[in-house]
């Protein structure tokens, strides 16, 4: 994932580290010394610095909230439309790098983990949050511009929202991968239905 | 879970036992052991049977889905959108009993597995087939008895079922549970908008 790409401190370098030590060995094998392994200072400054795995990894997933916060931004999009769809196929992995499928999996399993595990739930539930703000800001500065309908912005939010989930979660846990391709076009479908007031592109032929 | 209520075998008291085992302790925590101590027959009866606990756990998701496929069926409905309603109120939780909450989180928590365990992975990948594949004969039911319009069955089936899983997931890592109301209105917004041809009930005022 891009954000492990350049660590700019021992902290990110070890958040790299956690992150493809994940990846390689998967949550339920993962231990501080594999974590060490891929860490290629020393095995002791990791120990210094985290308490344990889950410490880490919920610094990890911290650190790649941040980064998605500053990239996604929070004001509302000059272009409420093309920030949808720009949206839609960020989340629905649209010419995803091939890096993707590892990194969407890494994020699948550490969610996995919060049936569990109250930190992981509190962490998700706040993630989530973002997302959805970030929704229902694109929709409410589309309905303002009066370039989509009078919707109810929390309702299609959580929707997409929702949606999104369940593309990651399929995507990271079974072979089958067409399916995507239909949820997309559905997406699309959906957005133009009930979200975007027709324009006079739109009806060209 | 209401499938392990009344184990009717030896085995089905084992899958029982790790399936209590599993909500109470989670994955990464559960043993072998701590399935014995659910199981009140013999702890060593559970090591006669399962390899180890995956190779249980697996078995128990092969009981859910053999029930499940029993219980729902692979005939075309007779009122295929009654059908429709009652699938989607089933997999969007609609009047779930208390313990819903538990079997979802324990699904999630297998499902979360499979990014690194190929067995879990072939095991989902053929489960989201015979759902996918569920849905699909209640919209091509539809569709031949005129009651639903002329969509593409696996497009649509394939967003419903995205949903669904999406459901799931958000269901069973966050806390915020108020997307639920509103993913079901989209739903049911979106089944009347694209897949029920409207009859004369639906245009009384």
């Amino acid at each position: 994932m891009d954000v492990f790409e350049d660590p700019e401190s021992t902290r990110e370098e070890i958040l790299a580290a956690a992150y493809r030590a994940l990846c390689t060995h998967g949550y339920a094998e993962l231990t501080m010394e594999r974590i060490g392994e891929e860490f290629e200072k020393s095995v002791s400054l990791v120990y210094h610095h985290y308490d344990g795995k889950d410490d880490l990894l919920l610094a990890c997933l911290e650190f790649m909230l941040e980064n998605y916060r500053t990239d996604a931004g929070c004001d509302p999009p000059s272009d409420p439309r093309e920030a949808m769809e720009r949206f839609c196929d960020r989340l629905l992995l649209v010419d995803a790098p091939s890096e993707a499928q590892q990194f969407v999996r890494a994020l699948v399993e550490l969610r996995g983990q919060a049936p569990h595990n109250p930190d992981y739930r509190e962490y998700f539930t706040r993630s989530d949050r973002f997302l959805q703000e970030r929704i229902e800001t694109i929709i409410e500065a589309g309905i303002e511009q009066g370039v989509f309908h009078e919707v109810d912005p929390e309702r299609a939010a959580g929707m997409l929202h929702t949606v999104f989930a369940g593309a990651f979660f399929r995507y990271a846990t079974a072979e089958d991968t067409e399916w995507l391709d239909d949820v997309r076009e559905e997406i699309r479908a959906y957005n133009r239905r009930t979200l975007y007031v027709p324009s006079v592109e739109d009806e060209a032929p």
